[in-house]
C-alpha cells in the first residue's frame, strides 16, 4: 500500500533522495564502499560538502558575506549557541515567543545577556503570530521562529526590525524564496525539509561575529566553523550527504520559488476542505497565521468522539504521523516540500468521505 | 575486485552492518518507509535507542550508577563539555597530553578551569605514551586519551589514578574489556568502532556531575541527557541505529573479549611483518605502547624513496586509506574491529613481496 508520512519532523525526503541514500550506504559511487566507511578529508567527502556549499548559496541567493555552515545538535544547541557568539553580558536581545522552541530559545539566552520578549502569544495558547513588538532601540537583535510545528503557524512575512533578524528556521527551511539580508543568522535542523536529523546548516552574516568578550569553546564557536569550512572535526557526514542530495532535487524542481508554488497549492487543498467541511476547523485563530508547512486541525465539538475513528481510518489507508500535538491535540498534517500534492488530496478525499458518511 | 578500508576514521564498518543499514534507508522493516523519515519519537525509533543502550550496558559490564548517552558534535565537543560539567573554576583537573587530542582537550579545558599537564611526550613526536605523571591529591580527575590515531599508540594497561580517569576513547572504544569503574566519565565518536559520523557516545557515572557551580545550557548539560534518555531533542537517528546494529554484530561475534582475541591477532600479523621485513619499521618508540588500532611504520632511511612506489601498489590492490598522517608520514593501517584478518594479511604479503623485489 502507498504510505502517506505526515510526520512533523524527521519527516518524509523524496524519494529519488531516498533511493540514491540507500544506494551510498551499500556502494558508494560504484567504489566498492560504503559512504558511511570513508573519510571526510577524501575526495569523496569534499565533493559532497562543496557541492552542499554551492547549491545552498544559489538556492538562497546568498551575498558573499553570508557563510554557510554545517553544524551538530540541532536548533536546540543554537539556542545557546546563537546568543554565545552574538550577545555581550550587557547587551539586550529582542525575542518573539511564538511558541515553546521560541521559549526555549528565550530560556536558554538568558544565560547569555539581557533578554526582552517583545511580543508573545502564550496566553492564547499560540494560537496565532504575534506581531505587536517592538524592537528595543539598543536590542542587538530580533529572534523569531518563522514557523511553528506544534501549533501551525507560520511568519507570512517577516518583520521589520531596526535589529538584524536572527530566525530559528528549522521547519519551514527552503521551503520559499526570502530576502536574507535583513538576517544576521538563520539556523534550522535539517529533519523537517533539508535532510536527516544529525546536521544543523547556520547561515551567519559575518558582521554579527567577533563582538562578544567571553572566551569560546572551539566548537561552540562559529568562527571555527567558518575558518575550517565546516571541517574542524568529523563532521556528521551522511546527514550532509542526503541534505545535499535534497538541495539537488530541490534545485531541479524549480529552487525555492518552484517549491513555493507547490506548498500554496498542497495548503490551500487541505485549509479548502477544513474550511468547507463541517466536521472540521482549524485551530489557528488568525487565517493569515496558518503555516504551509504544518496543517493543524481538530474535529467541531459535536463530533470530536469521532476523532479516533477517524485517525483509524487514516493509518487503515496508509497515512502515518498524524496525530496533533499534545497541546493542542486533533489532527497535524505534516506537508513538507517532499509530500506529494496527491497524498494531501488522499487526506482530503478520506476528511469529504467521513463527513459524509457520519455527519 | 575486494577492498580494504585501512582509513583511519570514518572507517570500516562490519558488511552485514552496511547491508541492513542500507535496506533501513530504502524501507525501514518492510513498512514502505525510509528510517530517515521516521519520528524520533515513534515505537520504531524508541525501540532502536533502547537496544542500543541495552548492548552498550551489556557489552560493557555498567554498574547501574553510569548513563548510557548519545550525543552530538564529536569528541571535540566533550573536550569542553567535560569540563564544563565537571570542573570548577577553582578546582584543578590532570591531564596526560599523549597526541595532537589530549591537546586540544587541554586547550578546551583551560577555559573552565585549573589544567595540570602531569605528563607529555610532546617533544619526542608523542612516540610513546608519557606514563610518568603524578596526580595531584586535589586533581577532580584525570583525563587521559586511550588511543592515538595520529601516532599510533594506546594504552595497554590504563593508569592507575586516586582521581577518577576521564577518557577520550574514540578510537579503540569497544575493542577490549575493561573494569569501568575506576573511570568518571568515557566518551567516543562513533566513527572508528561504533558506527558512522554523527554520533559521540559518553558514558558517565551519577558521582562526577551536579557539582559545577556554572549555568549549563540544556544542550551542554550531561544531566538533560541523562533526564530524557537522550532524546531532550531530536538526536541523530540514522548514526544511533548504524551504532545499534554494529553493537548486535559485536555481540554475536563474541563481545569485547571476543573482538580483542581478534583485534590482538591482526595487530600482532602487522607487527610481526614490520619487525621481521628489513625495508618497514614502526614508528613508536616504546612497543609495549603500540596501539592494535591504528598500525604507523615507514620505510628504513635506504628505502624510503620507494615509499610512494609501495604505496601505488597497495591502492591498486584495493587497499585505500594508508597514508600516515602528516606529522608521522609513511602509512598508518587502520585495523578497527571491522577489519578481517585477511585484509590485514593481504597488506602483509604486499610487504613481503615488495621487500623480496626490492631489497
Amino acid at each position: 500500500m502507498k504510505q502517506h508520512n505526515f510526520s512533523a519532523g524527521p519527516a518524509i525526503l523524496p524519494a529519488p533522495v531516498l533511493k540514491e541514500a540507500a544506494k551510498a550506504v551499500a556502494n558508494y559511487q560504484g567504489m566498492g564502499l560504503s559512504l558511511l566507511e570513508l573519510s571526510h578529508r577524501g575526495p569523496e567527502f569534499t565533493a559532497i560538502i562543496e557541492e552542499a556549499n554551492a547549491l545552498m548559496r544559489e538556492l538562497l541567493d546568498l551575498p558573499s558575506n553570508y557563510h554557510v555552515l554545517w553544524l551538530s545538535g540541532g536548533a536546540s544547541m543554537q539556542f545557546c549557541m546563537a546568543p554565545m557568539n552574538i550577545l555581550n553580558e550587557n547587551e539586550t536581545a529582542a525575542y518573539i515567543d511564538s511558541g515553546v522552541w521560541a521559549n526555549k530559545a528565550i530560556k536558554e539566552a538568558k544565560l547569555f545577556g539581557k533578554i526582552d520578549v517583545i511580543a508573545s502569544s502564550k496566553e492564547q495558547n499560540y494560537t496565532f503570530i504575534p506581531k505587536n513588538g517592538k524592537v528595543p532601540k539598543d536590542a542587538k537583535y530580533l529572534h523569531i521562529t518563522s514557523n511553528n510545528t506544534i501549533y501551525g503557524t507560520q511568519w507570512a512575512k517577516f518583520p521589520k526590525s531596526s535589529a538584524p533578524l536572527i530566525c530559528d528556521m528549522s521547519s519551514d527551511f527552503l521551503s520559499r524564496p526570502f530576502d536574507v539580508t535583513p538576517f544576521g543568522l538563520i539556523y534550522a535542523g535539517a529533519q523537517k525539509n533539508l535532510g536527516p536529523a544529525g546536521t544543523t546548516v547556520a547561515i551567519v552574516r559575518e558582521d554579527m561575529l567577533g563582538t562578544v568578550q567571553r572566551a569560546l569553546p572551539s566548537m561552540l564557536d562559529y568562527t571555527t566553523f567558518i575558518k575550517e569550512n565546516s571541517l574542524y572535526n568529523t563532521p556528521p557526514v551522511y546527514p550532509i550527504y542526503v541534505s545535499m542530495l535534497t538541495l539537488r532535487w530541490l534545485k531541479k524542481n524549480g529552487g525555492l520559488k518552484g517549491i513555493q508554488r507547490k506548498n500554496k497549492a498542497k495548503a490551500a487543498i487541505l485549509y479548502n476542505e477544513i474550511d468547507r467541511n463541517p466536521m472540521f476547523k482549524g485551530t489557528v485563530t488568525d487565517k493569515a497565521d496558518r503555516s504551509l508547512m504544518n496543517v493543524c486541525f481538530v474535529m467541531e465539538e459535536k463530533y470530536v468522539h469521532l476523532e479516533k475513528e477517524f485517525m483509524q481510518i487514516c493509518k487503515a489507508n496508509g497515512m502515518s504521523g498524524l496525530a496533533g500535538h499534545r497541546s493542542v491535540g486533533g489532527f497535524r498534517a505534516s506537508i513538507y516540500n517532499a509530500m506529494p500534492q496527491s497524498s494531501v488530496q488522499a487526506l482530503v478525499n478520506l476528511m469529504a468521505d467521513f463527513a459524509k458518511a457520519k455527519a
